[in-house]
C-alpha cells in the first residue's frame, strides 16, 4: 500500500517529513518516484491526469490539494474512487484574512487615499460607520461562512445567498434564483465565494451588476469564469460599480495587455487569497486517509453530480 | 445653565438635534450663539481658546470631541476645571478597522501585488500564516486593547508594551523602559499608538527602529511628534524597515514636497484612522454630562499630571 503525492515538489516534500514523522507505517511516495503503481492506494494531487489513473488499478481515494475541484475531469475518474477537496485551516484562514482586508479598504476609501497620495492631497473623505454597510456574501459554504463571521465582529450587516438555503448567526439569508435579487438589492460590497458549476459560469454578468445598489463595490475570490470581464468594465465605466479587487480571473495567468491590469479601480491578485499551508493541510489529509483505512465516512468529499 | 459647543459646524448641528431629541430640558448652543456666556457650565470643543476661557466664570467641566488631549493647552484651564477626552464605539471601530487593514495588507504583502499589478506581472508570492507572525501594539489603553482583541481573532502572535504594566488576555505584555528592547525583537509588525508626552515625542527614533527585527513594518497612529522622520526614511532606506503605514506626522498636513508623499514604501494617510461618529458620539456625551449633574464620577477624565 502507498501514498503517491503528484503536485508542487516542495509541498511534497514538506508532506513527506511529516507523514515519515507521524505516520511512519504509510508509505509517502513523491512522483515520479512512484515505485510499484499497483500499491498506490491514494493519490494526492491537484488535477489527475487521466493516464495517470490508468495505471493505478488499486486506486481508492484521490485527494485534491486544492479547495474547488472544477479543474479536475470527473469523466476520467473511475466511478468507484471518490474525490476529496482540501479544507484545511491555512485555506481558511487565507480567505478571511484577504476578504477582511478587501472589504476595510473598500470601506474605508483606501483607494481614494492612495490617489491623493500620489497627488500630494491631505484631505479627509467621508466615512459611514461599518453598521451602516451591507456586505452580502455569495457562497455560505465552509469559506463564506468563516469570511461573514469575520466581518460580523466588524459591525458589517451582513447578507449571504446559496443554490439551496443555509442559516448563519447574523446574517440575513436568501436562497436559489428567485431570491438572488432580493440579495443584489442590498449588498453594497458583493464577495462572491461560489464554487464553478455550470450553473455559476458567467453569474457575475451585466444583468447581475446591474441589481446592485449603485456604486456597490465588487470583491471576487471565487472562480474566473464565473466573472464577464466586459460586464465588469462596463459597470465600472458608467458608475455602477465603483471598483472591484479580483484574485481570479480567466485565464489566469491574465494575458499581458489585458484592460484589468492597468485599470485605476480594479486590483488583481494572482489566485493567492487563500492558499493551503503545508503542515496544516499534512494534517488534514492524514487524519482524513485513515479516517478512510478504518473504514469512517471521509471528510471534505465532492458531490459529482453537484460539482463541488 | 447652557452646554456651549464650539468645533465643527455640521457636528454641531447633529449633536444639537440629538440633544434636542433626547435631552429636551439641556440649553445646547453653538458657537457663536453662544447666549449668557455666564450661564454656560459645559464646553464641547477640540481645543478651548483660553480667551474663549477667560469669558466662562462658571464652567465646570470641558468635553474634547477627540480622544488625544495634546493639542490642549492645560496652563490656560482653571485647575479646578476637569477636561474629559472622548472614548465613543465609532472611534474604537475606526481605528480598529484601520490597523487591521494595515496589517493585514501588510503580512499578504498587498503592497508587492500592487506593484506587480503594475508591471503586469502574475506571481505569487510566500506567505507564511498569521501564527507566525507577530504584531506588537505600543500604547494598551482602550484603542489598543480592542486592536489587539480583533487582531487576535485572525490569529496573530500579540506582544503588548504600556508605561505601566497591562495584562490582556492572548497577549504577552511589556512594560516600561527597561522592558522595551525585549518587545521590539518581537515585533515583526509594530504598531504605535501612544499618546503624545513628553516622555512619547520622538519616541520612534533610529535607536527604536534599530532594535526590531530586520525588516519589519511600522503602523503608526498614535500621534505625528512621536515620528523621527529622517529615521524612518533610513531605515526603509537600508531595508531594516521593510514598508510604513502612517496615519498621523508632524505638521499636519504633510507639507508639499515631503519625501513621505511619494515614497515607494510608506502609506500615508490623512488622520482618518479613527474619527468620531456623531451620533455615537452624542450618546457618550450625553450620559458623562448627566453623570456630572447627579454628582457621580467622570469618565475619561484627563489625568493632567499624565497628559493623558
Amino acid at each position: 500500500m502507498s501514498v503517491l503525492y503528484k503536485s508542487d515538489l516542495a509541498r511534497g516534500q514538506a508532506w513527506a517529513g511529516y507523514f515519515a514523522t507521524h505516520a511512519p507505517e504509510l508509505e509517502f511516495r513523491i512522483w515520479p518516484d512512484a515505485g510499484d503503481l499497483a500499491a498506490v492506494e491514494y493519490l494526492v494531487t491537484w488535477a489527475p491526469a487521466p493516464e495517470l489513473l490508468r495505471q493505478l488499478p488499486n486506486l481508492k481515494v484521490i485527494f485534491s490539494t486544492g479547495a474547488g475541484v472544477d479543474h479536475i475531469d470527473f469523466s476520467a475518474v473511475p466511478s468507484a474512487v471518490p474525490v476529496v477537496r482540501m479544507v484545511e485551516p491555512g485555506i481558511i484562514n487565507g480567505m478571511v484574512e484577504y476578504v477582511s482586508w478587501a472589504v476595510l479598504g473598500i470601506h474605508r476609501t483606501m483607494r481614494a487615499y492612495a490617489g491623493q497620495q500620489a497627488e500630494g492631497q491631505w484631505r479627509e473623505l467621508a466615512v459611514e460607520p461599518a453598521s451602516a454597510r451591507c456586505v452580502g456574501v455569495m457562497g455560505l459554504g465552509v469559506l463564506g461562512s468563516a469570511v461573514l463571521d469575520r466581518l460580523g465582529r466588524f459591525g458589517y450587516r451582513l447578507v449571504g445567498w446559496s443554490r439551496t438555503r443555509r442559516e448563519l448567526p447574523g446574517v440575513q439569508s436568501f436562497a436559489g434564483a428567485a431570491e438572488l435579487p432580493a440579495f443584489l438589492q442590498r449588498c453594497d460590497l458583493l464577495v462572491c465565494l461560489l464554487p464553478l458549476t455550470s450553473e455559476t459560469r458567467g453569474i457575475l454578468n451585466a444583468g447581475l451588476l446591474a441589481q446592485l445598489p449603485r456604486g456597490a463595490a465588487l470583491i471576487h475570490v471565487g472562480r474566473g469564469a464565473e466573472l464577464d470581464h466586459e460586464a465588469l468594465l462596463a459597470a465600472l465605466a458608467s458608475g455602477q460599480l465603483s471598483e472591484a479587487i479580483l484574485d481570479v480571473t480567466e485565464p489566469e495567468p491574465l494575458p499581458p495587455g489585458h484592460p484589468f491590469w492597468l485599470h485605476p479601480r480594479i486590483t488583481v491578485t494572482p489566485h493567492i487569497a487563500s492558499v493551503t499551508q503545508p503542515l496544516t493541510a499534512a494534517a488534514v489529509l492524514l487524519d482524513n486517509l485513515r479516517r478512510h483505512r478504518r473504514g469512517e465516512p471521509l471528510r471534505d468529499l465532492i458531490d459529482r453530480g453537484r460539482g463541488y
